[in-house]
């Protein structure tokens, strides 16, 4: 699947994951979920109130600012090398287990594109559903 | 599964995912391990010597502490928006390899509940054992 | 399979991953790829400009350096907590989506072992092809 961003911040999958697996009629199993770029990173995080987002945002431009005298790898701007950062602390994939033909997330997990760039990308995300 | 925890802190679980993969009877294959929550995490981290756990726990008190003043998502209490923080950083879930009917994990290495919350909580856990 | 390092550092290891993929025959599916030790990481990073995996490198000596006082867990060494402690951050497992009978990775994206002690080391990883 494609995820379209216009800045950092994070954009809820969790539907379109959900979609994937009802499509694969698959009762048992995990999906792999992989977005395959080194700037944006896969969480699972709180879902229902975005305050508990803004201040996952907040704090990851605090623990890796964009200011670090010592990058080198700044090509892009201010917030290339500070992207790879983040996506390595972050990681991105989620394997999600499916029990009774559904994700098997928590009342108030999510699954989030994290998006690290200031300016809009497409983010190509690869999906592998499983069964037992 | 579920696993009750009674503060902050490392819960072992290893011997529980162990019990599940010879219960399965597989060999080879995987077993995927899902925490439901967003306030705690899975970890694998040196199992032997608990003065590493100690110093682990001490390490994530500092990185991200319990009086960030710009924390608008402090409903629960202080240890609440530290709590999603802390397991975006270490991560909700644990693929292991299984090979000759057992969980494919190094000499030093456990599976630990790493509880964030400060009050007691029952936590489940949802596992996939899955063959080739 | 196995890795020898010397001294701290990313190691790349997609070629080596893409091989035991491409000698399954497996079209789709997953490949888990698992390193048994406590004290070096799995990541995926930026893959062609070294100069980015020169500041994570940098970053991760800034985020946990050697010279915490309050650890305990030294009997190794300086290096031997922040090696744990990096570990957690980072993870020791990866998993990656094969379509095609290919890795699914990024144009960008790079698997690497991320050792993170100053001595020589000969480290297990531990590989499961999946196919569905």
């Amino acid at each position: 699947m494609v995820q379209e961003t216009h800045g950092k911040g994070t954009y809820r999958i969790t539907e379109e994951i959900e979609k994937r697996v009802a499509d694969s009629n698959i009762q048992k199993g995990t999906v792999t979920i992989f977005v395959q770029h080194t700037s944006c990173s896969l969480v699972i995080m709180e879902n229902a109130d975005a305050s508990a987002r803004e201040d996952l945002h907040a704090f990851f431009e605090s623990l890796v600012p964009e200011d670090i005298p010592y990058f080198v790898h700044t090509y892009e701007g201010p917030d290339d090398m500070p992207s790879h950062i983040r996506m390595v602390l972050t990681g991105c994939s989620e394997v999600i287990p499916i029990i009774d033909g559904t994700l098997a997330l928590g009342t108030w997990q999510g699954l989030f594109l994290f998006e690290h760039r200031r300016s809009a990308q497409t983010r190509k995300i690869a999906i592998c559903v499983m069964g037992i």
